[in-house]
């Protein structure tokens, strides 16, 4: 059986080894929030395995440790963030206070953002919109990664650009958090480290075949992940990966046009209030009814029902919050030099 | 040699039809402008062809001919209309206007419209927007159909949901408008008519079997339309279904959950001002790189360069303006009755 923890106990012994790395309390408490959070919810893709390459970047002196997102720009219903390469989860999380605080005032409020680091599970933030009656979309990419071809092509031009949303319902709030590619980077990765093959032909290689080898990924020039629907709906997921670009680095302002190295993240976060259009409650009776609906259809396969996204998550999230966190057996191998080096104890699994 | 028209002619032959049917003159000239718009850009299937249905509806008394939709809900950065069974024209171009009005102020503006008439080419508005340097999304359901069945799920349970989104760029404006289902209604019923297959299995019988038989959707009970990349990617497809439900019906406060005869089309209107972000300049800028660096990709198929969404539509517009609108030969003697019964002249083709 995996080793169970309780999530304040992974919360407290990450903010700690991030503090002694250099990040501000309130900083290194919020970064270790929300990927326990990942955690909680199943996304341990998103998680904890994050905390090396995170340590990397505040030792490296890339990743800012103090300080407050800049506001550049700011009219009642738009603003523009400086992330100043400080954590994307406390740049997220800021945004997100900053937006509730105006949004009974306004009934919606968008936030882009430039030059965050890694946000990790985009997920966290919209369940927390969503916990206080908020729809929220929020949407991120990556203007120095290019690994998605768009539709009809075969060299990659952009990156995965994943979107999250966050529905309030009646019951089980919806958390949607997916990428606008057939696969994604860390799924070719784990792929190819596993010496398998992809579930279907997702990728193009770099002659122009459509290829489930995860290989086909690394050749110089490089292959590229088909936008999601291909082949026959490719143009809807480039669709959507267009959107995100405008989104992120249209608004922020400074993109790909900008050259590689230039920028880090850049992200759009929107908030929408039901009591600003028909009401929260007729909101939820309506995202509720839907939901119910969807799932109470006859599923293609009798064992495998209907389920709203974010089911699975809630349900995981409820679980292990009681009965404690299920890592992934590399994460905290991965963790533990870092644990020794700065001289924080290993957190220690529950007696089971 | 298809017959062309002028599309001024199309536009004031229309206005006329419609005004002796009952609409008001500036509906009357809305409606036909967006119809024919939806010709210009190439979108037949969501043009002129609808003028018997509307004219059926005005007949019937289900379309209101006169008056403005009703501002029910009102913020700064958020409005609740009802359509009032408008048409949808009329209804989403006056939103436009009430939008574009507040949007220096506000840098977003969010209109959610219920209990509206057909709006046809959704790309159309978005352009018009775009022509503006202004980012639009406008999405749509109509609560009293159900085609598409839920990712996983055998049985319809909610309309094809298109989105559309107009982005500015320093060149040709991107204009994305696409179905969130694999398949749309009017594609299945004019594969039906030509006696074909589609050209995947985008729908599932009643069985719970993938079909490319048209016949498949208009079973007892009937088969439905999978989610926008199933089957595979179908997940992508439904989260976005979703999304538009909820913006739509959702915000609307009533939909599915209120019976399907309550209500018209739910819609959900939103423009994204650059310039309360990082500038006009720079989003046109970066979304303009974006464009070509994507049109400059080395394409899959040689002879199929990558295009972006929008190119062929605006391409159409700009050579139809100039040449004529190339009408569907179904289309005039489907519209003829009605010019007949109202007494106005056919428009007359183009001397070749």
């Amino acid at each position: 059986m995996t080793d169970r923890y309780r999530h304040t106990d992974l919360i407290d012994c990450t903010t700690t080894l991030f503090q002694r790395a250099g990040l501000d309390e309130n900083i290194a408490q919020t970064v270790s929030e929300i990927l326990v959070e990942a955690e909680l919810l199943g996304y341990g893709t998103h998680g904890l395995q994050f905390v090396p390459a995170y340590i990397a970047g505040i030792e490296s002196g890339r990743t800012a440790t103090t300080g407050e997102p800049a506001i550049l720009k700011d009219t009642p219903g738009a603003l523009l963030l400086d992330a100043r390469r400080l954590p994307g989860q406390w740049v997220v999380v800021r945004a997100l206070d900053l937006a509730l605080k105006r949004l009974a005032d306004n009934g919606v409020i968008c936030v882009a953002i430039r030059g965050s680091e890694n946000i990790s599970c985009l997920a966290t933030y919209v369940k927390r919109a969503a916990a206080r009656g908020v729809m929220a979309v929020l949407t991120t990419s990556s203007p120095g990664n290019a690994a998605v071809a768009p539709f009809g092509g075969r060299a990659p031009r952009y990156s995965t650009n994943p979107i999250a949303i966050g529905i309030p319902t009646d019951g089980t709030p919806i958390l949607i958090d997916t990428s606008t590619s057939s696969t994604t980077n860390r799924m070719i990765e784990r792929t190819r480290r596993s010496g398998s093959r992809l579930a279907r032909e997702w990728l193009v290689d770099n002659t122009g075949r459509p290829s489930d080898d995860p290989e086909a990924f690394y050749t110089d020039p490089p292959g590229a992940i088909m936008p999601a629907g291909a082949p026959d709906q490719g143009h809807k997921g480039f669709a959507f990966a267009i959107l995100v670009e405008a989104l992120t680095s249209g608004l922020a302002g400074v993109g790909r046009a900008d050259g590689l190295a230039a920028v880090g993240s850049n992200m759009f976060l929107q908030l929408i209030d039901p009591r600003a259009f028909g009401g929260l409650e007729a909101f939820r009776r309506e995202t509720g009814f839907f939901a119910e609906h969807c799932r109470n259809t006859q599923p293609l396969d009798p064992d495998a029902p209907v389920r709203m996204p974010g089911d699975r998550a809630v349900a995981f999230y409820d679980e292990q919050c009681v009965s404690g966190v299920a890592l992934h057996p590399e994460v905290l191998p991965r963790m533990k030099p870092f644990f020794e080096k700065y001289d924080v104890p290993l957190p220690t699994p529950i007696a089971s």
